[in-house]
């Protein structure tokens, strides 16, 4: 058991400033007090401890108050991600079996039609209050996030994350990267990402400021970076980049109260890295996934010029260790074990087990050097990542091949200047159709960024001898 | 289940410095070699693993290695005072049934005959090495430390700390007073009671410096205040004036780098604390026992003057509350719960539950103040504290009514200038004796500091209607 986070912070720090949005702040116990109100309203709403919610929103104070609030009421949080299809959303909808979904007004017509009763912010604010009293304690078992993470299979798999989890998380964070008076993260990551979520319970748990950015904003960014008013961020190397364009551009330095920017998705080019010191900021690079509720290994700033590409040690609550590898520089899977690692999935894979022998696979390959420092050689066998998104192949391929006209997809990653990797997509035609119609149908099935880049109309996809689409060759074809 | 403290802290930062002592530094690779150096041999001489060992051994390095060792081999560690009489000692052996005990070797004459086999340090130095393969990961459940409190019924308690305990002590710790690069502790307390074991913990868990005193010397500690070799240390009310003074007899003021002294054992009286803050000192006033793994409670440096003899706010992972009390003021037994709470006691008490419904009873009588901050009133309800130690009076009476001549006895704490409390003895005699022979008799069977400043001979003792003694009344007959 573990005390109620909100309560517990609310009775410490009362008056320590928990989050700060567009120079309006909120202290510990407005948040605890909000939240009470939260909770009590949604009970009102005919919602019960420990259901099972989506939330669909922006990152505005709002969305802090209403996941605080389900919080206190010990609700199931499918957090849905902005950018999904219609289609998306009613399949995790549909999956998780939420029994309502909060949602932000003004995203109201972007949710689907599905059994699930939809409440907006505004509807839950204009409810009275009930009697609420919150538990003094959280069972570390209970599920408190479910993130849906695109599947090899093609159908995104409801990952649970529970209190356990995040505290395990928030725990080695610390014991990493250490805890400064004063210390105030600034999120310009989505909250229904780990990312974000993280660092919101990184926030609670450790009492300390959450600095709230509606999205990135890179001019906002170096303002704060430069004026000391936050102390740490995560990025990843495409805002890497743009933050340190303008601190040149303004040629100006990051303050000295500034302590640490963890990069996450996938190594930051050697470069960055110069230009980083050069205005004063320290970089520690992570490995981490939704299935170990965020980072598990950390590479830190000291090491960052020393080992490049490598996403360094894993934090002291977790082991890492390659499978079957029985030297230094042997690649294998990468397997994960420690507190902070997904009990399982929800829906349709909720029979799926999330590790064999307590271990988590990967499902990347990677290998340690001879100092221990462990790097990440292909980020899943075949996944996109596009912007900091995650995109596995196999969804898009599923769209396409649902279209009456295709018999055959294979989708890989290509390299792109501005997003990193796009997704292709290589089409084997049953008759004749447009590429410009099949655009237009991902367009309707898929997220903005899952739309593939380029479609090629091909005669044969290359595959191996068990038949086996071999995506690492599609390339190939191009 | 936990990683192994010590290869995942020497996996993760090899090169960094766990500890020091008289000029001489030992990195966290050195550590674990030397632990599982000093482990293989434990196993040579017949100690397996989960064995229970005891050790009995000042504060140098060789116990830091000693007790790596244990931990490799997941020994339960009997941890043996130094000011026990052989009396004591021998019932300390006995009650926890330690399979060996491991002796410093200048301290082998103070050791009582008992039916455990004795390893002096330098002859498990002697002994060759086997081989030996340490598990990786340690049950949260196993019992890492044993440390014995003198009960109220006046035979001490085998205290059972169990790899979760000190584990969550360290990280609420963490939460409460950050972490900062380059941290280091200075270590002045023993070893052996929780003040300092807690201490060791920290450093290795959090990867941290422990800069090691064999015994408090104000010369030193203050000569590493000032020059800014360590950031955090621990103090009771007597060594902080102590070290307050040699500060203003010097006119020189602690290091920006110095961070916080925690101050343990009663509260910090008010003049202290303005000399301290004139000093640069910060100190936190902590509430703890060795039934809690350390800390539990503590007041903030911010909060010193303003909360004068509170003992603050719980650490975040633990919740205290006071029996029976339903406002703010209302004073009752302390309650405890969390992590950090002992599963119960070995020997003679191994059935006695440590906690009722989950919560600790500390035996100690408090309240919270209408701002949630805890006032301690009776350190337990009739220890007295004498230097640091703790005291109980019916320890001291029982050996005293042991003596032919003596029919009844009380005893009581009574303020005194050097010590802050020493133990006082009132007597009923049998027939005739002098006091002189009381005292000779008290040497023999007590620790030094337990021997009763002074004993008076009176005619009856007070005592309630029950016919219950009544320590508290025992002062008015001075």
């Amino acid at each position: 058991m573990i005390p109620n986070w909100i309560l517990q912070r609310s009775t410490l720090t009362p008056e320590q400033v928990a989050v700060s949005f567009e120079g309006q702040s909120w202290t510990y116990k407005e948040i605890n007090d909000l939240a009470l109100r939260y909770a009590s309203k949604l009970e009102a709403l005919g919602i019960k401890a420990h259901d099972r919610v989506a939330i669909f929103a922006t990152s505005t104070p709002q969305i802090i108050f209403m996941i605080c609030g389900c919080m206190h009421l010990q609700c199931e949080m499918v957090l849905l991600n902005l950018r999904l299809s219609k289609t998306e959303l009613a399949y995790q909808i549909q999956d998780s079996e939420a029994v309502a979904i909060l949602v932000e007004d003004e995203l109201l017509n972007k949710l689907p039609e599905t059994a699930s009763p939809i409440h907006s912010f505004s509807k839950v604010s204009d409810v009275s209050a009930i009697a609420f009293t919150p538990t003094d304690e959280w069972d570390e078992n209970d599920t408190m996030t479910i993130m849906y993470t695109s599947g090899t299979t093609g159908f995104p798999k409801g990952v649970r994350q529970t209190v356990g989890n995040h505290v395990s998380s928030a725990t080695s964070s610390l014991y990493n990267t250490g805890l400064v008076e004063d210390d105030t993260w600034l999120c310009t990551v989505p909250l229904f990402h780990i990312s974000g979520f993280s660092m919101l319970c990184k926030c609670l748990l450790h009492g300390v400021r959450l600095e709230l950015l509606k999205k990135f904003d890179v001019e906002k960014v170096v303002d704060f970076l430069v004026d000391g008013t936050v102390t740490r961020m995560s990025v990843v190397a495409f805002t890497l980049e743009r933050i340190l364009t303008e601190l040149e551009h303004r040629d100006v330095y990051v303050s000295d109260k500034f302590q640490t920017m963890l990069a996450g998705g996938g190594p930051v080019p050697i470069d960055y890295l110069k230009r980083a010191i050069k205005r004063h900021i320290q970089i520690s690079q992570t490995y981490g996934m939704t299935e170990t509720s965020s980072q598990t290994a950390t590479l830190s700033s000291k090491d960052a010029l020393r080992k490049i590409g490598s996403a360094g040690k894993p934090l002291f609550f977790n082991q890492i260790r390659i499978e079957n590898a029985k030297a230094p520089f042997e690649q294998g899977e990468i397997l994960i074990r420690g507190k902070h690692v997904t009990p399982g999935y929800v829906g349709r894979f909720s029979d799926k087990p999330s590790q064999q022998d307590g271990w988590l696979h990967s499902g990347d390959i990677g290998y340690f050097d001879d100092e221990g420092y462990l790097f990440v050689v292909d980020r899943r066998s075949d996944l996109i990542i596009s912007g900091g998104e995650n995109i596995y192949p196999a969804e898009i391929e599923n769209v396409l091949t649902s279209h009456p006209s295709v018999r055959e997809v294979g989708v890989c990653g290509v390299e792109d200047d501005k997003w990193g990797q796009v997704p292709n997509a290589f089409v084997v035609l049953n008759n004749n159709v447009e590429v410009n119609e099949l655009l237009v149908y991902c367009k309707e099935h898929l997220a903005g960024y899952k739309v593939p880049n380029k479609i090629y109309i091909v005669d044969e996809l290359p595959r191996n001898g068990s038949n086996k689409l071999l995506r690492r060759k599609l390339k190939e074809l191009i």
